[in-house]
C-alpha cells in the first residue's frame, strides 16, 4: 500500500482524495490545509491538520495548491529526501525545495466542485526528475484508472497552453454563442448537441480535417452578413481573428 | 404518406435522403441533382434526375443546395404553389420564388460526409411563410426523430451566426491546440477527454459558470508565461483577445 498525504483543499485536491478513497493500491493517510475548516468535512475519513509541523512520513507528498505557494510551502516541510510533487501545469518542477525528491503528477482535465469526475477520463502527465522516483509515482497515478503519460516540462507547459486554448477559450465561444442568440430571443439549449458533435468529431478526425463553414469555404456573402449582424464590437474582433486563422490554415485569402 | 422531392447532392443532402429512408411517414419519391453522377449510386432506391422539366407532384420539395443558387434554382420549377423548403441557416426564407408556399427546414448540426449522423441530435428550425404549411413541415422534420423548433428569420440568422462560433472557431481553437503540442512533440490525443469535458459541461450548466483558468483568475504571471510559449504572432492574438474576452465577461481589468 503506497502512503500519500495531500497538500491543499481545492478541486483538484478533493478529486484526489475522493478518487484515491476507492482505490486498493493508494492510501491517503493525513491531509494537510492551512486553513482547516475546509477540510473539517472529512475528518471522519482521513486524519487532517493544519500544521506543518505534524505532518506524517509518507511515500508521496501530493501539492494540489496555488501556483504561487507551491516554492514556499515546499521549503517549509521538516524533512527531506522524500517524494514531493505539484499538479501544476505550468510550473517548474524545480521550484519545489531541491531537498526533495522531486516531481510532477498533472491532471490534464478541467475540475468542477460540483461536477463528479471519472478520472478514467484524466490522463495524468508524470515527470520525476529522479528515475527512481518515476515508477512510483506511475503507480500512483494508475491506482486513479487514469492513463499516464511520461512528459518533459517542455511538453508539459505546452499541453497546458493547449489546454487553455481547448478548454477555456473554447469555452468562452460557447459564452459569445450565448449572448448572441440570448439578445435575439433565440434559445441557446439548440446548440448544445452541435456543442457535442463538434468536440466529439476531433476525437478520430484532425481538427484540420473537421474544419467546415463559411471561413474555409471563403463564402464572403456570408461572413459580411454574419460582421453586420453582430452587435459588440468585441464579438466581430473574435469573429475577424478567427476567420482570419481559418483561412490562413486552409489556404485562402485572408479578408 | 408524406412525399417529398430532393434538390441537391451535398452532405446535408445525402443525410437527408438516408434518414427518409427509413422514416414511416416520408417517402423522398424523387431525387435532383444538376449533375446526375453523384446520385447514381442511390439510383436503385429512388428516381434520381438531372432535369427540371421531369420533376414530380410532391407534398414538400426540400432544396439542400449551396445558398447562392437558391433563388434561381426555386425560380425555375416548372409549377407553383406547392410547398418549397431550403435548409440554410443564413438565406432568407423570401429569397425563394413568391410562386411558391415557401418555409425554412434548418438542421442546426455540422454534417460531414463519412460520419454517421443520429438525428435525434439535430435540432431542426422551422420557418413558413403561411401558417398552413407549418405543421406539415414540423411533421417532416419529426419523422426524422428530430427535436424541432420554430423559430423566425432573426432568430434563425442568429443561430447559424452562433454555430459559427461554437463549431467552426472552436475548431479552430482545437487546431491550435494541434499545432501547439504537435510542435514541442507533444501528442493532442491527451487533450481530447479534456474537449470532451469542455463540451459536457456546458450541457448542464451555463458557459459563464462554468468557465475556470488563468484569464478568469487574472493570473497574470501564468498568461505572460503562455504569451512568450506562443510562437505564432497569429497564435499570441488569438490568446489576448480570448483572455480580453474572458476578462470583459467576468469583470476582470483588461491585460
Amino acid at each position: 500500500m503506497i502512503s500519500v498525504i495531500i497538500l491543499g483543499a481545492g478541486n483538484v485536491a478533493t478529486h484526489l482524495f475522493k478518487a484515491f478513497n476507492t482505490s486498493k493500491e493508494v492510501s491517503v493517510i493525513q491531509w494537510y490545509n492551512r486553513n482547516l475548516e475546509t477540510i473539517k468535512p472529512y475528518n471522519n475519513q482521513v486524519e487532517i491538520t493544519d500544521s506543518l509541523e505534524t505532518i506524517k512520513d509518507a511515500d508521496v507528498y501530493i501539492f494540489a495548491v496555488s501556483d504561487d505557494v507551491i516554492s514556499e510551502l515546499s521549503s517549509k516541510l521538516p524533512f527531506e529526501n522524500k517524494l514531493v510533487v505539484h499538479t501544476s501545469g505550468s510550473v517548474s518542477v524545480y521550484d519545489l525545495d531541491k531537498k526533495h525528491k522531486r516531481g510532477v503528477l498533472y491532471p490534464l482535465q478541467t475540475f468542477s466542485k460540483d461536477a463528479n469526475i471519472d478520472f478514467a477520463n484524466v490522463p495524468i502527465c508524470i515527470e520525476t526528475i529522479d528515475k527512481k522516483s518515476y515508477p512510483l509515482l506511475k503507480q500512483v497515478a494508475q491506482s486513479l484508472g487514469s492513463p499516464t503519460r511520461r512528459v518533459n516540462s517542455d511538453q508539459r507547459r505546452v499541453l497546458h497552453l493547449a489546454a487553455v486554448f481547448v478548454n477555456n477559450f473554447t469555452n468562452q465561444l460557447y459564452r459569445v454563442g450565448h449572448e448572441i442568440t440570448e439578445s435575439e430571443g433565440a434559445e441557446f439549449d439548440m446548440l448544445k448537441p452541435l456543442i457535442m458533435e463538434t468536440a466529439k468529431k476531433v476525437q478520430d478526425m484532425s481538427p484540420f480535417k473537421a474544419q467546415t463553414g463559411p471561413a474555409k469555404r471563403n463564402d464572403k456573402k456570408t461572413i459580411k452578413k454574419h460582421l453586420k449582424l453582430l452587435k459588440k464590437q468585441e464579438h466581430k474582433n473574435i469573429y475577424k481573428l478567427l476567420t482570419d486563422s481559418i483561412q490562413t490554415t486552409h489556404g485562402r485569402k485572408k479578408l
